[in-house]
C-alpha cells in the first residue's frame, strides 16, 4: 500500500479521524487511560522494558491525569498489527520498531534502521537537530500518527556461525536467519535467508536447519543460549548498527492532550531513548565478557566481506528512491550521516581506538 | 578541603540544613521559584543552551508549580562559586561541569571527566546501569547535593597547533592552553601549560603568547575564530573524550519536592542529557565540514604520542587513589569502562570504521 492509496482508501484511516472528532471534547475532562500496544512479547529483555518505561513515566509525570495501560504483543493486537491499530484509533499508541511496516511505507526504514546506516548517536543528531524530526512528522502524519524516538538496542551483532566467514563467497547457499532489509542484502550475496520467529531460532540452529543466525546482541544472545551451539561469534554486523524504537501516538489522541501533557510525552520519550540504549550497552558489555569466559571466540569480517555488505546494502537501500518522498528522506539522511560520521569517527573513533590499544582493552 | 573537614567545619553546610528545616513546610504549599546558577556565561553555545533546556522543561512540565529562574555565571554568583552556593542553599541548583571543583573533592572528576576516560555512552552506561549513580549519590550527599547527568559536549578536539606534533618530545617547552587534569598531563610531557580564560585565548594565540590551544570542538572553535590563525587541527584529543554536565540540586530542596516533581526533574535531566549531546555532535559535524572547506587540515597524533598521553594520564588519575572513596569510585569506573569499551569497540567501532571506509566518509 502506498501513501496515496492509504489516505484515499483506508477505512481505518477514515475511522480514526471520525472517532477523534467525536471524542476530542470529552478527552479534555478528567483523567484518561491510554492504551499502549507493542511489537514486543511481554518481558522481552530491553525492548519490553523500554515500552514499560514510557508507560510508567508518562503515568507518573502526569500525576494521575494519564494512565498508560501497556498491552504487549498478542494481548490486544499482534506485533505486526500495531501500526494499523494506532492509525485507526483502536489503540492510542504503540512502542515498536517500524521496519516491520515497510510494506506500508518504505520510508519508515529511515526511522527504524537501514543496513549500513546510522548508529544511535548519528540517528539522534539527525532527528533532533538536522531535519529528521520534520521529515518524520511529515511521514507519520499521513497515517494519522506522531512518532517520538524512545529507545535503541545499540549495534546488533553480526551473529553466530558454524565456521568462520573468510570471503563473501562463503555466504553462497548458507542457510542464515536474518529478517528485513539485512536479509535482502545477504540474499544478494547468495545466502538462503530464513526469517524465523525468535522462539524457533535455537531449535533450528541446534538441528542444523539453519547454519547461522543473528539475533540482537550479547545480552539477548546469551539468554537465547546460542553459545551452547556455536563458539564463533561476530560482534560487529552491517545490518542494524543502531535500530531506533519509536513511541508512536495516534495523532488525534496526541493533539487532544494538553500542552503540558504533550511536553511530558516528548521529554519521557527522550529520557527513555537514552535510558534504554544504555541499558542494552551496559548489559551487552557484561554479557560479552561472560561469553568469552565461557569459550566463545570473537571474529571480525574481512575488508573484502565488508565491501560486499556495503555494495549490496546500498543497492537495497537505493531501490525505493524512485519514490519522491523516500528520495527526499534518503538525501537528508545521507547528508547528515556524512557530517556526523566524519566528526565522530575522527574524534571519538580515533580516541577510543587509541585508548583501547594503550590500555589493552 | 576534604570531605571530613567540609562536613565538620563548613558553616555553609550547616546553614543549608538549617534553612531547609525551617523552609520545608512552606515549600509544599503553592507555586515556587527555584534559582538555577551555572558555570557558563549567558549564551555560551551548547552549554548555556543545556542549562536553559533544564530550566524551561522543569518549568513547563510542572505546569506552573515550579518556575526555574536561570542566573548565568556572574549574574548571582561566579562560575567557580556555584558548588558552594548550592551546597549552602544560597541557590537551589546549578548546571555545570564538576571538574572545576576538584579542589573540594577529587572524586568529582569521575562525574565530570578524567583524561583518557569514558565517552558519553560509556559514562551513561556506568551511571544509569552499572553502579555510577549510587556512588554519585554517596559523594554528592556529603555536600548536601543531588546530581543528575544533564548534558555532554561529546569528545573535545585535540586542538590547534602552529606545526604538526610528530613525537611526544614536541610538547617540551610548548606554550599550550589546556586547563584541568588534561593540562597536568601535558605538563608531565614538558609543556608550558597555560590556563587562560576563554575570552583571552584568541588574542594570546594570535600574538604568539601561546603556541597552541584546545577549546571545545569544531562548533565552538569556529565561533572563536581559531581557524583564522592556524590551519593545523587535531580533531581527536585525550583530555576530554566526553565531559558530563550535571544538574545539581541542593539536597534539602530536592527532598522537599513532591514525588511527581522529583520524577519530572529526573526525566528532564535525562532528556537534556541526550538533547545537548546531539546538539554538540550535529553542530560539530557541520562545522568540521566548513572548517575543511576553509582550508583547515586535519591531523592525527601518532601511536607514540598516544602512548605518552596514556602513560601520563594514568599517573595523574591514579594520584588520589590513596583516598579510600576515590579508590572505590576509580575501581567501579575502570571495571565498567572495560566492559563498555570492549563491546562498543568491537561492535559499533568496527562497524563505523568499515562503513566509513567503504562509503569513503
Amino acid at each position: 500500500m502506498d501513501r496515496r492509496s492509504f489516505l484515499k482508501n483506508s477505512t481505518i484511516g477514515a475511522g480514526a479521524a471520525g472517532t477523534a472528532a467525536l471524542a476530542a471534547p470529552a478527552y479534555a475532562q478528567g483523567n484518561r487511560t491510554l492504551t499502549l500496544v507493542t511489537t514486543w512479547g511481554r518481558g522481552l529483555a530491553g525492548v519490553h522494558d523500554s515500552a514499560q518505561y514510557a508507560a510508567d513515566k508518562i503515568t507518573a509525570l502526569t500525576d494521575g491525569q494519564l494512565t498508560v495501560d501497556l498491552r504487549a504483543a498478542g494481548e490486544l493486537v499482534g506485533a505486526f498489527e500495531v501500526f494499523d491499530a494506532v492509525s485507526s484509533g483502536q489503540a492510542d499508541m504503540y512502542h515498536g520498531v517500524d521496519y516491520y511496516f515497510l510494506g506500508t511505507d518504505p520510508s519508515l526504514s529511515f526511522f527504524s534502521q537501514i543496513p549500513f546506516g546510522m548508529t544511535f548517536m548519528e540517528f539522534n543528531n539527525w532527528f533532533y537537530h538536522d531535519g529528521g524530526r520534520e521529515l518524520a512528522d511529515e511521514l507519520y502524519s499521513i497515517y494519522g500518527l506522531k512518532a517520538f524516538p524512545a529507545g535503541n538496542t545499540g549495534p546488533q551483532s553480526g551473529g553466530w556461525f558454524q565456521s568462520p566467514i573468510n570471503s563473501p563467497e562463503d555466504f553462497q547457499g548458507l542457510k542464515f536467519r536474518m529478517p528485513g532489509q539485512g536479509g535482502q542484502v545477504l540474499s544478494k550475496l547468495g545466502a538462503s535467508v530464513q526469517n524465523l520467529p525468535g522462539a524457533e531460532v535455537y531449535q533450528a540452529l541446534s538441528t542444523g536447519a539453519i547454519e547461522g543466525t543473528e539475533w540482537i546482541g550479547p545480552w539477548a544472545d546469551e539468554k537465547a543460549g546460542f553459545q551452547e551451539i556455536s563458539k564463533i561469534y561476530y560482534p560487529a554486523g552491517f545490518h542494524e548498527p543502531g535500530p531506533n524504537l519509536n513511541l508512536v501516538f495516534n495523532l488525534d489522541v496526541y493533539e487532544s492532550l494538553t500542552p503540558t501533557q504533550q511536553q511530558i510525552v516528548q521529554e519521557v520519550a527522550r529520557a527513555d531513548n537514552l535510558w534504554t540504549t544504555t541499558l542494552f550497552m551496559a548489559n551487552n558489555g557484561a554479557a560479552l565478557q561472560r561469553l568469552q569466559q565461557g569459550g566463545v571466540e570473537l571474529y571480525e569480517f574481512s575488508d573484502e566481506v565488508w565491501d560486499a555488505f556495503g555494495q549490496a546494502a546500498q543497492e537495497v537501500v537505493q531501490e525505493p528512491t524512485s519514490d519522491e518522498f523516500y528520495k527526499r528522506v534518503y538525501d537528508s539522511y545521507q547528508s547528515s550521516l556524512e557530517k556526523s560520521a566524519q566528526w565522530i569517527g575522527r574524534s571519538q573513533g580515533t580516541f577510543t581506538e587509541q585508548r583501547d590499544r594503550v590500555l589493552g582493552i
